[in-house]
Parts: structure tokens; sequence; C-alpha cells
């Protein structure tokens, strides 16, 4: 147990000083020297976790992807701005989250398969529309699969508009206006209505959910 | 004015090289040997049309805003369409616009401020939508300034997404499809229902303007 517990926190170490790395320096001038230098573990330990610096990225995308469990909601277009909004913060206060992002967008990332986050963002989104679909919260017109991917593709590049703008300040808001503009042509007008598509909303879910983790007994109570 | 000819090609040359080099291996890592290798011009030749790398790529981004001179229409929604739908087509095509675009989307560009080719690039928006509105194609709600932003994130990031996803083979679809989630935020519907925002519509775009370089003689006639 004790060992399992070390090895699970020297492979957090080797992630965090990865991501550190990788938003520094960009996937192809990164190396694993670097980060090794970064994680301050041995060779051994590290190769034993990870055997390539691609393994080492897609780690890095796999633990971005896993921040993102949030609180279910009964309206299942609210679910997605959350998802959608809480990200945004966490792009702002989050290296991990980041880190994964630019490596996403890395389009110099050669030997690097950068199609898994898109793909996987896209089958998160398209579940959550489907299930609002079933509820009767979509326009007739609407093609889940298709609005998934239309989702997660303006995100990448509002994030990345943000980036070179402002470095992050407008992010909030922007992520907002983008679903201001993109929840009209997907939600029926009395769910339309009823979502909270704030520029603070995404800062009130993050905080929603560390008290759930901090306070499980006032859940359970 | 023959040796003005000359220059010009130089130029060309030389930015095309650029384009070709910072596409393949990136911003950072691109060197100017490098380019002066693939442009095959002197070094003497090189530093006077182009200080430092900082500014080859800069002349790339301002080469690519050049290329988008569009058709007017009297309907500015579709103009601002065809800007888009124009774009997409060209970057399936253009090495030239492909670099702009990579150099633009390059988080990892240190020292390069990216924010310009955004900026420009919400400018034609804004000034599109404002002529627009004036017209009364736009919803009452509809801030220019804002929604001009939107439409350069969001298409900057359907873009990545089908490069990592694709190769580029979507685009043209992915781009039709951003527009018409878009597009029902903005425009109203009498308007709305004109427009043509088909994923054909850029490629046709293209060759009215190819048309009217080729045949002066036959717009003036």
């Amino acid at each position: 147990m004790v060992k399992q517990d070390r090895a699970i926190r020297t492979r957090r170490n080797i992630l965090e000083a990865a991501a550190k790395i990788f938003e520094e320096r960009g996937y192809q001038a990164a190396t694993i020297a670097e980060i090794l230098g970064a994680a301050g573990v041995t060779k051994g330990a590290l190769y034993f976790h990870f055997s390539s610096k691609e393994q080492l990225a897609l780690g890095v995308l796999e633990e971005q992807d896993q921040r993102f469990v949030i609180p279910e909601r009964s309206c299942k277009l609210q679910e997605l701005a959350d998802v959608v909004l809480l990200h945004a913060y966490r792009l702002q206060s989050d290296p991990m989250v980041r880190a994964g992002v630019r490596l996403s967008m890395d389009q110099h990332a050669e030997g690097l398969d950068r199609s898994g986050p898109f793909m996987r963002w896209s089958e998160v989104c398209q579940a959550l529309l489907e299930r609002g679909q079933a509820q009767g919260e979509l326009l007739p017109h609407v093609i889940p699969s298709v609005t998934a991917d239309v989702v997660v593709g303006t995100f990448a590049g509002v994030q990345s508009m943000s980036q070179a703008v402002s470095d992050y300040q407008d992010l909030r808001r922007k992520s907002s206006e983008l679903l201001r503009h993109l929840f009209p042509s997907i939600a029926v007008p009395s769910v339309l209505t009823s979502l909270d598509l704030s520029e603070s909303r995404g800062a009130d879910v993050f905080e929603e959910i560390q008290r759930d983790l901090l306070e499980p007994a006032a859940v359970a109570s």
C-alpha cells in the first residue's frame, strides 16, 4: 500500500515536471533530461513510468482530461456549459491543464498524436448533448456529434486567441461570449433562458467542487 | 523599374521559403540559415529585406493577411461568410496561408507578437458586421466588436482541430458547420435564409476571384 502510494506520488511529480517543461519549451524542443531535472527523480524511476517523451506528453494529456469531472445537472445543456466554463477557469489557474491544452494545440509536435484530447472532449460533449436531446432540451435540427465538434473546436480557438491577445486575462469573458453565440442554435428557448452562461460561472462550479471534496459529511447529512 | 520588380520577386522568394521553413520546423526551431538555404538568395539580399527571424515571421503573417481581398457583396453577412469559407479553402491549398495560420497559433513562438493577425482579422470582421448592422442585417442585441472576436477565435480553433484530427481534410465541412451554429445568433431570419454557408462556397468564391483576375475585359464589357 505504502509502496503504491509512493509510486502514485512519483508519477504525479514526473507529470507535473513534464507539464512545466512542455509548456515552457514546446513539445519539440523539450528533452527528457530537462524533465528529469525538474522532477528530481532518478532516470530509472522516470523510465519505470514513462518509456518516451511521447508517453510523457500523452500522460499530461490524459491527466488534463481526468480533471474534468463536474457535478451532474438535471439540465444537460447547463452541464455542458459548466464543462466549458470550468475549463476556462482552470486554464487560468492550473499549470497541468494549461500544459495539456498547449500540447493539444502544438501544430509542431511531430510524432505526437494530438487528436486524442479533441476526440475525448468531443465524446464527453456528444454524450451530454444526446442526454439533453432525450430530455427535449435541443432544437429539432441539432445533430449531437456535429454540435459536439463545434463546441470543442470553437473553445480551442477562443482559448488560443485569448492567450495570444491577453495572456488569458479575458478568457472567462470570451468563453461566456462564445456560449452566448452557440447556445441559441442548440437549445430550445425555454431551456436557453434558464441557463447560467455568465463569466463567473466557472469559478462558482470550481468552488462547489472544492466544497464537496472538503465536506463529504455535509453532503451525506 | 526592372530593379524594383526584381526586389519584389526576391522578397516574395524569401517569404515563401520562410513560410515553408516555419511550417516545417515551427518558429522557435527555425533558423535564418535554413530559410537562406531554401530561398537560394544571398545573406545580403535577405538582410536587405528582413533584419531578423521575427521580421521574417511578421512578413509571412502580413502576406497571409493580404491574400484576403474578397468580392464585395450587397449582403455584408454573406461577405463575412465568404471571408471565412474562402480562408478555409485557401488553408487547404496555399502554403503561405497555412504557414501564417500556424505562426498565429504557435503558443511557443517566444518573442513573436502573435496578437497582430487576430486583431487585424477581428477588425475586418467588425467592419463587415457594422456595415451589416447599418443595413438592418443583425439581430438587435449583437455587438459587432464582441461578435467579431467570436468569429475569429472560433474559426482559429476549428481549423486547429481539423488539422489535428484530419490534416485539414474535413476543414470545409467543419467551417460550414461552424457558421451554421453562429449565424442564427447574429442574423435576422430573413437574411439568415438567404445566406450561402455551404461547404462548396469557399471554392466557388476562389474561382470567382480567379476569373475576375484573368478576364478583366469581361467585367468591363
